[in-house]
């Protein structure tokens, strides 16, 4: 492939890992990235962690800047809008600052990530999305000017009391942002439509989480869906809308997670999945000299065998890099994923992978399901502290289905790469109680508590 | 089984696992246990913590009292030492508080733990060892006795300067040791034969750990035997011999390790392998009604296929419920480690799993390394810190043969257990670098530092 032009549509995790690794593998090739931000290569992850204070400026969220990315050799245009595709005549058609033009492609990779899901009922000018760094920054400004309006007699809020945010959607984005905004001194609702929120969890798991936003302050209306806004003259929600009941807000935060962008695609004739994402092979490829990657994409759920939409930076890495060696001259494979992911939220670390047993019903298994209190040292350390954990197994075989984890205390997360690998190895919840995992008093008791789980529901099966 | 009379020698990790999960397994079982220490079930790895400060006190470190076994319908004996087996007329000989007496046996569990390695030359009262309660205890008394003495002006301490400990021997004990005694206010000077200490690193790992333990103001001598000790008149020793040379020391802890207590088992005829470890089957049974788990025994190393010895409490736990199980009726086998272990030491978080570069090479492996620096966490997050990982990859296949870690902050050394799964799975390091670990800014980079290192190491395959 020498030579050959490919344009690459995204500069974010997937599109520029897929462009770095190939003008890596391959220098001789011409790499042109066409972002429509002006940001490129940052962390959406880091955004609610930038907002609540811990990350000092935006500019430690950005992987790579536009200069680093021309420095490696890539063409990268920013602030520059892929228009449409046209796969016959192998050409985009963008438009940037300098105007519209088009381009025509050997290899083209679609990056182009995903849409926060932004009801139409939701729609006004202090509503917003934390998807995008440009999101991120307007937050900022909506809390300095909320905070600053707040100080002026005219304003109608002199009654006194905290800033009032609203955050509509409980995952774990909109846990992340609740919890932002209550350090910066917002009294905060989190209004969900599912019974308990973190819904990446069963419910009884769920409930954990609930109960230490609840211990935070934090005002947690589960179960309850969202009507639509009170807006005022100037555009701006002064209430959501809750049952009928106006629920009054200074701002409002967006928490509904993400849906595949794949609207070039569409229009392209791309194939689209179940899941709404741009199906692609083990490759990445999509069709002759399309390939995709990151959050417009679906992928395989190892464990159900079925289509699974995953918008992470972990995959969007991955299958960049996937790309990459393979336009490259290489080959790799993304074989599917797990569904592992972590969080910090509202002083618990919160861990899953696999199943749950909502998935593992929808997926055909009768799975058995226990779930254990443990603790992240042995007992007699400083540092121990209590963590839960849920495991499920398929009934008969014993195979290891799912691992959910909430820890009150650091060490509690990251123990779920052990049940990740274990699931990806096809493990029965015996073979992972056998398996060789390190003890030491300030690290895990004698059984880390995955075991313990692994030894109660092996007595399920 | 039922009814038969089931003869346990040794109340600690393997010698009270077996016994508990048989009588819970069956009941009806009368289960006798000889334990020669006046302590049952206790946590020997937690002693060097108790000795730091960190444990409050002795009691914490109980796993199970006496009165707890007892209570679990358990005879158990303390302060009772079985002098001689006699496989053919299944009989136990022992001493106890009520004289001596012999015991029939239907079956029999061997759980007689390790002696520590005290070499003749190093005698005296000061010496001490770290391997159970009671060594802990006059670690502390020693200690005390030190700091009384070095404040009364007759006996040739007016110095004015602090206690000075010497610690024997860099393996994990000796460093933790050598941390305890530092904390505790003691000059502290650990000499070890290897030319790295915490040997069970490679020596380019095992520098790491010098260079933390130097930077906490411990003098490490490494690559330095031991000649013997200068004694006082009362039976202590002045100095330690390095080279000739006279260290002046209060107090010497001995940290050299420990080798398989199998005097009973060699006196009864039974099998010692080449590790020195009593040799059982994959169901812990060593000839007829005949069992042994955990510090006594050797195991399989699922690397490299070769007997090995691993005197570790969670192979003890494990291994002592496989002979209950067995014993109870059920069917459970150990399939040996990987040789997974984690330390807290000095500042750092050190862990490892598989086999080093030597035992690859012993082995018949021909093994590619690497070593790379990534972080616990997203760079821009404040909870993140450097940590090393080294992977080594058997060349041609990719199979992972070992990892290595050495972290200077919290999340580092947890990470060894997904390692430690791909190896047990036989992953190779590419297959490791497609696995779905959990990323979150709080967490881990992207990609997970042990991957990183499977990135590296692949390319060297």
């Amino acid at each position: 492939m020498t030579g050959k032009r490919i344009v690459v549509v995204g500069a974010d995790a997937a599109g520029g890992s897929a462009a770095a690794q190939a003008k890596r593998a391959d220098p001789r090739l011409e790499v042109v990235v066409l972002e429509r931000q002006r940001w490129s290569s940052y962390s959406a992850c880091g955004i609610p962690y930038w907002i609540a204070g811990d990350v000092a400026d935006v500019d430690s969220l950005i992987a790579r800047t536009p200069e680093q990315h021309r420095a490696n050799g890539l063409d990268l245009r920013m602030e520059t809008t892929v228009t449409a595709v046209d796969p016959a005549a192998r050409t985009v058609t963008a438009s940037g600052p300098a105007g519209d033009f088009s381009l025509q492609y050997d290899e083209l990779v679609l990056g182009t990530g995903a849409l926060p899901v932004r009801p139409a009922a939701l729609d006004a000018d202090n509503v917003l999305g934390v998807q995008t760094i440009d999101d991120g920054l307007r937050v900022l400004d909506e809390i300095a000017l909320a905070s600053e309006a707040s100080m002026r007699p005219d304003t109608g809020r002199g009654d006194g009391g905290p800033l009032r945010a609203v955050v509509v959607g409980g995952g774990y984005v909109g846990i992340e942002m609740a919890e932002a905004m209550k350090r910066r001194g917002f009294a905060v609702t989190l209004v969900d439509a599912a019974p308990e929120p973190m819904s990446s969890l069963d419910p009884d798991m769920g409930q954990l989480v609930r109960e230490a936003m609840v211990a935070m302050g934090i005002d947690v209306r589960a179960g309850t869906a969202v009507d639509g806004l009170q807006v005022d003259d100037d555009g701006r929600a002064s209430a959501v809308l809750v049952g009928g009941q106006p629920l009054p807000c200074d701002l409002v935060v967006l928490g509904l997670g993400v849906r595949p962008n794949t609207e070039l695609a569409v229009r392209a004739g791309l194939p689209i999945g179940v899941t709404g994402g741009i199906v692609t092979d083990r490759r990445q490829r999509v069709a002759d000299r399309i390939w995709a990657a990151g959050d417009c994409v679906e992928t395989r759920d190892l464990v159900s065998g079925l289509p699974t939409y995953l918008p992470l930076g972990t995959h969007a890495n991955k299958q960049g890099r996937v790309v990459g060696v393979n336009l490259g001259g290489g080959y790799l494979t993304f074989p599917g994923a797990v569904g592992t992911a972590a969080s910090k939220v509202c002083s618990l670390e919160v861990a899953r992978t696999g199943l749950r047993e909502a998935d593992a019903e929808r997926a055909g298994f009768e799975a058995v399901a226990a779930v254990i209190r443990s603790s992240t040292a042995v007992g007699y350390m400083p540092e121990s502290s209590p963590m839960t954990v849920k495991m499920l197994a398929e009934r008969g075989t014993g195979r290891i289905l799912g691992v959910q984890i909430v820890g009150s205390g650091p060490g509690s997360a990251k123990r779920i790469d052990a049940a990740a690998l274990a699931i990806t190895a096809g493990m029965t919840a015996s073979e992972l109680v056998s398996a060789d995992l390190s003890y030491a008093p300030p690290f895990s008791p004698v059984w880390d508590p995955v075991q313990v789980a692994a030894r109660r529901v092996e007595r399920l099966v």
